[in-house]
């Protein structure tokens, strides 16, 4: 009895100092740490609550709005309150208010009196405005920016349609962003070259899919000087159209009545966790703060910004101090204007070799399998312990990219710092990616959980590096 | 090569004479014609067509409005194009205008200051109106009409929303109509029930299925006297404010400014393709011609009326006369009064023993899968060669139904006349109903021609029954 008494009291105090050896020597990036995280990050529901607050609480929040003002307060707060060092970084940013926005078919072949055909429309980010009372065009229908450029004649004084569909097929075969870059393309650079050919007012079709008649709004390339009124259309009315104009011409009044008011001031939110012997290094996870007017913005990027939020939440919750400081950046100005991350950049300039990598977030909630990163190709390897802890949540994917960047981290990446994003299931992300329907009920509090093991653990094993993880191979090419 | 010259002749002139005593001798619903019904009908673009004109031309036409006056021209032009007799039947109908709709949640536990968080709605039919600058008032939740009624001290004065989900998992498993009943039901009757506990304004949860944030109206019974404002709000919307009481009392800006006008003049549009030696008895074959004003109406009930309008261009082109007299009906206002299936009944009170039959399609343009009718149970066998002749295109089922028919026939059917109705996919149609989104695109062209096989082929096989198809069971217990 009494020998079987003390034998377990001596394998206690035995494997008690053995730990207490292994958490002094072994290194930061050891399996039992990071599976640690992996396992608290998937018992939180701090993140969803925090996605709740920003969304429920706060609402739209495009720059220079009261949303907008009030989600950098939020954030802050809430990073302060886990003990982060939460510095605010000025940004001007642009100011663009939605105003009215309809518009009717007015005359076409076949029109019964007193008939109009409504369409559903959205302005965007950054049209100009119609007179209050709007204005009447034919409408021109293209499909390329070449045929608008070969059709400059009957541009002037038209309102254009740049129609290039959503490939919804190919965001469903796993590419949804080769699926969004096209229209997203068009959208940005069509308003402006049917401005320059003299075109009343330029609409495009929505990007995205999923559809139930509702717009897709985004940002648009207009400048001052010719900034005429540019438009999102629905699917629906796009084939409306091209229905009507195969019976012969068709004219639309169309009222849309933003402002572009003065640069606004805002702020990227900085919250940083202190590294140790490498504190002066740091490793940026993020998402960004900002979202388009219409819906919530739950996806598009409260997912990421929850997500980077929860990264110091997982760690101060296992009281785990990495090598290098985490920083959390929660991006203003994302959608039109990215002032954000190139104010973070203008900053921090002549400290990019501090920067050890950047992480931003921004493909929406959607189930992870991984992560990307534009490491060269030689580190890929260092990142198996990474990808094993990840693995039991599905999450063991890594993709070496030669870009891998969201648009806040692209200045960075572009001069060298290598940039990571988790690798998610994007195929619904575009049915809901701006417009009002980017509500929190669509983001799975399961899958955020899974984001937050992704973004930690991540965090975690990039500021814990003994390998230097190096410049990308595209610093000089591209800078 | 003279025989075999000879032979051919023979045999033509012979078989020219069989299909000629044939066709005097054979009953019309003789295989070869049903047969020759369907392929005809399986070949046409025509309704399609049709279709396109109503959607396109007219688009919405709601009870009252400039579209429902051009559809009712539209329809009987195309009607008489065709040869068809056609009659206009004045009918009284309602006069509901939709106005200005927003909602903002102006003060909730949390709210950040000068936020206020958006919500989509949109009038019902029959709503009042707020004042212009709209109503502050607090919002309670119920999930049932006892609930409502238990809760009365808290309604009075508050924007009282009644949350009856839709049950999508239903409508996949074939029974939409069971999934829209109750929601379509607390619709109609919550608001009034408000209105009588003193509510400021009532809501209900949008019925209907794929949640894009888009609101779905319908019909509400308020009456004169207590007419307050009434709204559906959106699935995400619902779930929004559960989750901000959740967090304490919230408060809701409301502004609806529908109106509603003294009754309009409209009309049924009847087009008879006439019998032969049973002239005088008729064949019902039908849709609703009005629509709600949000979309097109391409679904509810286009495909209705472009499928009955289909039966008697397939029955021309192959210049087939039935014994009984076909008459297609366009209904007007079934959405929101059913003043034109009244009016109808009314009128032919005392004709009923001559309404050998009637069909009406009202459940949209899905797939057909056969067809449902309130006969007898010794009836059903008769139909046993209509179900053959629509097998080969996956129509060929027959339900009986004690109670079958849509609600512009509803009248007839509880004075004893049998009542038809195409049995269709109406699993996705609930995503559409009522909304802006059910417009043309969401209808197949191929389940549309499938649709007027099974009208034309239905009517036809009616109009020419040899057996009296008889009173159903429900007539002296219901009328
Ligand atoms: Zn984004
Ligand atoms: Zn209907």
């Amino acid at each position: 009895m009494k020998s079987v008494f003390k034998s377990p009291l001596s394998l206690t105090v035995l494997a008690s100092c053995l730990l207490s050896v292994g958490a002094i020597a072994a290194p930061a990036n050891d399996p039992a740490t990071l599976a640690q995280i992996r396992d608290s990050a998937m018992k939180s529901d701090w993140a969803y609550e925090r996605l709740a607050d920003l969304t429920d609480l706060v609402g739209p929040r495009l720059s220079g709005s009261a949303g907008a003002a009030a989600a950098v307060e939020q954030v802050a707060a809430a990073m302060r309150k886990l003990g982060a060092k939460v510095t605010l970084q000025p940004v001007k940013v642009p100011h663009w208010v939605r105003g009215a926005e309809t518009a009717e078919l007015v005359d076409y072949n076949g029109r019964p009196a007193g008939i109009t055909q409504k369409i559903v429309l959205t302005a965007l980010g950054g049209s100009g405005a119609t007179p209050a009372a709007g204005l009447t065009a034919p409408v021109l229908v293209v499909r390329s920016l070449d045929e608008l450029k070969a059709k400059a004649a009957q541009v002037k004084g038209s309102i254009v349609l740049v129609d290039v569909p959503f490939d919804q097929e190919l965001a469903d075969r796993g590419h949804a962003g080769a699926a969004y870059g096209p229209g997203a393309g068009f959208r940005y650079v069509g308003p402006k070259m049917a401005a320059e050919l003299g075109a009343a007012a330029a609409l495009v079709r929505s990007v995205g899919g999923a559809n139930f008649r509702i717009p897709h709004t985004g940002v648009t390339g207009l400048v001052d000087g010719a900034r005429i009124p540019a438009a999102a259309i629905t699917t629906e009315d796009v084939l409306l159209l091209d229905r009507l104009l195969a019976r012969g011409p068709v004219k639309m009044h169309l009222t849309l009545t933003p402002q572009n008011l003065p640069d606004a001031d805002s702020f990227n939110v900085i919250a940083d966790w202190p590294g140790s012997d490498k504190a002066d290094e740091v490793v940026i996870v993020s998402g960004h703060l900002d979202s388009w007017d219409l819906g919530t913005g739950a996806h598009d990027d409260g997912t990421g910004v929850a997500g980077a939020m929860g990264v110091i939440e997982t760690l101060k919750k296992l009281n785990l101090h990495p090598r290098r400081t985490i920083r959390v950046i929660a991006w203003m100005n994302e959608e039109n204007g990215t002032r954000g991350g190139k104010a973070y950049f203008d900053a921090n300039k002549d400290k990019l070799d501090k920067h050890f990598a950047a992480i931003e977030s921004d493909s929406g909630g959607g189930r992870p399998f991984g992560f990307i990163g534009s490491v060269t190709p030689p580190m890929v390897k260092y990142f198996a312990p990474l990808k094993d802890a990840l693995a039991p949540i599905g999450a063991g994917q890594f993709e070496r990219h030669d870009i891998a960047g969201a648009a806040d981290t692209s200045p960075m990446e572009r001069a060298g710092v290598p940039v990571f994003e988790p690798m998610v299931d994007s195929s619904a992300y575009f049915n809901y990616h701006h417009t009002p329907a980017d509500t929190l009920d669509k983001v799975s509090p399961l899958e955020l959980k899974r984001h937050v093991a992704v973004m930690t653990s991540l965090s975690w094993f990039l500021a814990n590096m003994e390998q230097p993880i190096g410049r990308t191979a595209h610093q000089d090419s591209e800078d």
